[in-house]
C-alpha cells in the first residue's frame, strides 16, 4: 500500500476506547485524512510495566517508525495498593523509570518522532464509587481504588519525564480541573471520558501537534484532490503519484 | 510493527468521513479493536473512474493484502450530464466495467479477501436543492444534480456486479428506503450521511463480516487481556507474543 505517514496512539482503556462516539482517536483520524494514518494501540488494564512488553512489537526497530506517537499511561499504575485494582498498582518511581524506558526506545526508532507523553486524567473519587455501586450493588467497594491526589503525583511525574527528555506532554489531570464540572463533565464513571473529555484530549493533542511541524494543513494530500482532476485529462493529475 | 490483519475502507467522501462524529469506520475500528486494523482510503469527490488510477498504489500485489475491503463507489459517478456536477458523471455501463475491475484486482491480490461492494445511498433531491440555496443562495441549482431514480440504477449496477463475482453487496439504496423518514433521518445533505446513516452503514456491513468469517468475537486479540495477566508473573503471559 502507498505509505502514509502514520501516529501511533500508545496506551490503556483511555487510548482503546479512542474510537467510541465523539472519541480523540476517531478524531484525529478524520484530521489527518487522506494525509496520515492514525494506529490505535490502547490496552484495556494495562500498566507501564505490562505495556513494556509490548513495545518492541509495536514500534520495532526493523521498520519504518511512526512520525509521532501518543503514549497514555499511569491511569493504571496509580490504582492504589490495598483497593480492589492492587494488582494493577506500579508505584511511581517504577512509572517514571517505565516511562523514560518507552521514551528511550521511541527515540531510538527515530530521533525525529513526534513524542507525546499524556498524564492520566483526573480521578472523580465520588464517580467511581457511584460507577461500582451501579454494577456491584451491595458487593461494592467502599473506598475508592484510585484518588485524585495520587493520580496527581502520577501526572507529575509523567510531565516530568517529559521535561527530562525534552519532549512534548499533555497535563489533563490539571488542565480537565480548570472546568467547572470536570468530574461529570469529562468523566463517564470517574475515569473515563465523556465524549467532552474526549474533546479535550484531541484538542490538547491536536495542539501540540500543530505546534510541532505536524500540522494536518501542511501536509500533502496522498492522492490529488477531485479538484485538480480534470475530467477530460485525469492521467496527468496521477502522473506524479 | 507486530502486524494485525487489516480491513480497508475504499470509497468516496462517504469512505471519507466516516471517522467523524459516529462515523461508520469509527465504529468498526472500534468493534475490531486489539484484533484487525481499520485503513480509511476514502477520497471525496472520486468516481470509479478516478479510483482506477489509485487501486495498484493502494492494494498493491506486492505486499500482505488486508483480510477484507469494501468498495463504495458510485455516488459520484451517478451525477447527471448536463447539471452541475455534470465533471464527475460516469456512465453507467462504464460504472459497472471500472467495479468490476476493482473486484478483479482485489482478488488478484488475494482470492480470500472479503470483498463487500457498498451501493450509494438513495437520494434526496429536496434536500440536495435546500442544501445548494443554504451554499450558494440564488445561485443554487434548480434542478438536482444527481436524481434518486438515476441512482437507484446504479445501485442495481453495484449489486448485479457483486452477484457476476459471486462477492457481498450491501445494497444500501434500497435498505435505507425501508425506514420512513429516511430523506432527513439518514441523509444530511440529500447525500451524506448523518450519525443515524452512518449506524446503517456500520450494522450493513458488520452483518455481512459477522455473515462470513470475520467476526470479531471470533478473532484473537493481537496481546493478552489483563485479565489473562499475572501480576506476580507477568511475563508468562507475553512469553508466546
Amino acid at each position: 500500500m502507498k505509505t502514509r505517514p502514520s501516529i501511533v496512539l500508545f496506551g490503556d482503556s483511555i487510548t482503546e476506547e479512542s474510537f467510541r462516539y465523539g472519541g480523540w482517536g476517531a478524531s484525529l483520524t478524520d484530521t489527518y485524512s487522506r494525509k496520515a494514518d492514525i494506529v490505535v494501540r490502547g490496552y484495556d488494564g494495562y500498566t507501564t510495566r505490562w505495556a513494556l512488553f509490548l513495545l518492541h512489537h509495536i514500534f520495532p526497530l526493523s521498520s519504518t517508525p511512526p512520525v509521532a506517537a501518543t503514549v497514555f499511561l499511569g491511569a493504571n499504575d496509580a490504582a492504589l495498593p490495598g483497593r480492589t485494582w492492587e494488582r494493577l498498582h506500579v508505584p511511581l518511581e517504577e512509572y517514571k523509570e517505565n516511562l523514560r524506558k518507552i521514551v528511550r526506545h521511541l527515540k531510538e526508532c527515530s530521533p525525529t518522532m513526534l513524542i507525546v507523553l499524556i498524564t492520566p486524567p483526573p480521578i472523580d473519587e465520588e464517580g467511581r464509587l457511584e460507577y461500582a455501586k451501579s454494577m456491584y450493588g451491595e458487593k461494592a467497594m467502599k473506598l475508592p481504588e484510585r484518588t485524585n491526589e495520587v493520580t496527581r503525583d502520577y501526572a507529575n511525574g509523567c510531565v516530568e519525564v517529559a521535561k527530562e527528555f525534552g519532549v512534548s506532554s499533555v497535563n489533563l489531570w490539571s488542565r480537565m480541573q480548570e472546568t467547572q464540572g470536570w468530574q461529570k463533565k469529562f468523566l463517564s464513571d470517574g475515569l473515563h471520558l465523556t465524549p467532552d473529555g474526549n474533546k479535550v484530549v484531541f484538542e490538547e493533542v491536536l495542539k501540540v501537534f500543530n505546534g510541532a511541524w505536524l500540522s494536518a494543513i501542511d501536509m500533502p494530500y496522498d492522492f490529488p484532490q477531485y479538484s485538480d482532476i480534470d475530467p477530460h485529462n485525469p492521467e496527468k493529475a496521477f502522473q506524479n503519484v
